[in-house]
């Protein structure tokens, strides 16, 4: 499969349409000596829901539909958001996934969106951030603007934001960084709103062809926003592992179908069980010990579309998404 | 919390896409003597409920995102309308609250929507509309181009166009007067659609710090109209006291959240208990007899983001949902 | 009731998103030699679930919002169409209907959408459509574009397109041509997104009068595709046969609501009760031995606005779902 969709030109009307109605979405931006600009959704300014829900359009590339509504699939937790992408491989994995490890001294941080896409190669000094990953996709944008989406509650340091615009090589005036804290409302929407991302994420993990993916569609509780960082992690996490809902539609066989859709939830992970900020503790707080396995939607439904049949696994566990977001 | 988006701005785009195209919303458009314009949503016009889903939004602002879709929450009225906004204060209270009256020899009102944003002054001769709120929220807008929805099923005669003309400080040509019956479809939605608004709006009448509302978003399920005003302004009231569902997201203490979330839902009210119309009647009609503290949804969240923790309280009531739609 | 919005003008802003970001929306597009161009959603291209939204609201006559997400209505099967027009008589019987026999040799497809509102005249040699009905709507498009969707898993002979742009009197330049497979993912939303629209046109076969239809909405869930011709077509029936929602307002006599009510669902129909490929097969593939009455959702709720009273008839039918959508 050949992708010639630009995330990065896509996503760009989304960025403009934050900068330009900042007051209306509670956002701070900022222009940098630099010319790169900055968005605060949550740090300095309150952000919110609907920043959210643009943001995480933005991280698909603007390949993906991001709605908020109420739902009864959970016992308690109403408010959901809703994902769907025109292309989930190059929106999930080549845009929204947080692959981008990036630090500066004692400031770390990942990065997401449509900004990985331009930074698919090494350069001297540089390291390049998944360019495994992009090989395998055969996905190289093309683009002069770039955005990147950085998960922190502090805003990033100058040399970080020049970092960026060296791997993507634009200029870093066509660079904006936006900013999303864990235990922000705009933070938690944007991060449930990986749910799709997750089971694409796995099943690429899990070593299923990723162009037999033919189409996903996910839905997740938001979760209520708490002001210490490892809980706030710790519930966006749970909404998807605890009450995530994904329907993937794949071509090949029934065995594989089958076999992605039993392996997938998250509750074939050996970690599973206890709210998540609870298992990061007890890994002395060290992310790598985590099994990936866990990272996952709680229930899928995998259609295979050459024979018309659908697998599926998993299950909605309302006691401990009670027990995560504090019911 | 200083607020500087123009309801009245970011609206104006959405008066237009009804206006330009009036035929696909079946609504009837008259341009005044005076140049100003009106948008009959129901009286000679069928409307709908497409057209009572933008005006909602109109109600906002144009910063409220409102949705119509099929929903399992109650048990036998799935039609639903979603709401949430970038930016609950202003958009729920500095624009969709209907706290301007506007009367006329017997002609008597409601006023909703940005054009109360504009009239926020005392002049000679004219009732400021809401001016305590205003000062509260430090909210002043500017435009020369405002629009105002109203609750009625006759179209306002002229004097009370020129008189929110005047208030406004917009010549009339730039006034757009919205009017939506209460018995109409678009009236259905556009009431409905207020499930946030009144949640803000009691919210403030029992002295919670406005500011302290960061964000939230509502549903409810779009009464059936009745060709009665008192029944149908009772099942747009009952469909907010019996089904609607709130949830807010709010700084300050756990206690202050959870006094909110205790005295928030509609079940409080010492007049709870009965469809609205019968109420109604049994006060002689006369609304300010009500308790104030009956308008609010049924159920509502309050989740104290400074600590994490969530507060409900408040039910879904089907069997009075019933008795008011006539299931 | 006199229409005047034009489905094929409101129509072309979707259908020049789908040419002009077919690499997003992963769509074939060819211009053929005169000058048609082909949008092929799912037969080279792999087209997918948000193509099919889309093409759902260009099959609506750009007059309908149809929005994707996870619903807790059927018992395993969450990805859900919702429908709601702002014109349903026009959206749905005027445009989107697939009333138009093309054949040419051994091609045969049904088309459906804009196209069919500018076909509305006999021509020498050109069997009109939908002629009928359109006379009874007392509608007729003016536009020099237009587009037409096929659901086929073949792409159209010349001499079809060539004899759709001479019906509907455009230069063949200007005429789009989408072709949608039922086995397709934008074919089985296209489908299923007919939920409000079959309700529609069972209501006009059962002589209730269409100007009494003043509004509605729907919502099935979207089934997964099979490969196979029968299976999928009986998929994207049985999701509306079996778990269709529709609600329906309309003017008149609670008696003729109240039939109408309980004359609607799939359930009232000699043939309901069994997969629709079985019924298929059981008539030995002739559809015309199908009774009529099958086609409609499952469950209806009809409201009398001048009266305010709600009537309501059959059922969701969780087993049979299952079993055709092959759970």
């Amino acid at each position: 499969m050949q992708y010639t969709a630009s995330v990065n030109t896509l996503s760009q009307p989304l960025v403009k349409q934050l900068i330009n109605n900042a007051d209306q979405y509670r956002l701070d931006i900022q222009t940098l000596a630099n010319g790169s600009t900055i968005i605060d959704a949550g740090i300095n300014a309150p952000g919110g829901l609907e920043a959210g829900r643009i943001i995480t359009e933005i991280c698909l590339g603007g390949m993906g539909t991001v709605s908020i509504s109420q739902s009864t699939y959970t016992e308690h937790w109403p408010l959901t958001v809703n994902v769907h992408t025109s292309n989930p491989v190059l929106a999930c994995l080549g845009s929204q996934y947080a692959g981008w490890s990036l630090s500066h001294d004692k400031y770390y941080a990942l990065g997401s969106g449509p900004a990985r896409a331009l930074a698919t190669k090494s350069k001297e000094g540089i390291v390049s951030p998944v360019e495994e990953l992009y090989k395998e996709l055969a996905y190289q944008d093309q683009s002069d603007q770039t955005v990147l989406v950085i998960e922190n509650d502090k805003l990033p340091p100058l040399e970080i934001i020049e970092k960026v615009a060296a791997a993507c090589s634009v200029s870093p005036e066509h660079l904006t960084i936006i900013v999303t804290p864990t235990s922000s409302l705009a933070g938690c929407v944007q991060v449930v709103g990986r749910v799709l991302e997750v089971a694409m994420h796995k099943a690429h993990a899990l070593h299923f062809p990723l162009e037999h993916i033919i189409d996903g569609s996910g839905s997740a509780p938001i979760c209520p926003p708490h002001p210490k960082f490892v809980q706030a992690m710790g519930r966006t996490n749970d909404a998807i592992l605890f009450a995530g809902l994904v329907h993937l539609f794949v071509k090949g066989s029934d065995e594989a179908a089958e076999k992605l859709a039993h392996e997938l939830p998250s509750s074939t992970s050996k970690d599973y069980g206890k709210p998540f900020a609870q298992i990061f503790k007890e890994y002395e707080y060290d992310f790598f010990k985590i099994d990936a396995m866990l990272f996952s939607p709680a229930r899928v439904i995998v259609t295979a579309v050459e024979s018309g049949n659908s697998f599926r696994a998993g299950h909605l566990d309302n006691a401990l998404l009670n027990l995560s977001f504090g019911s």
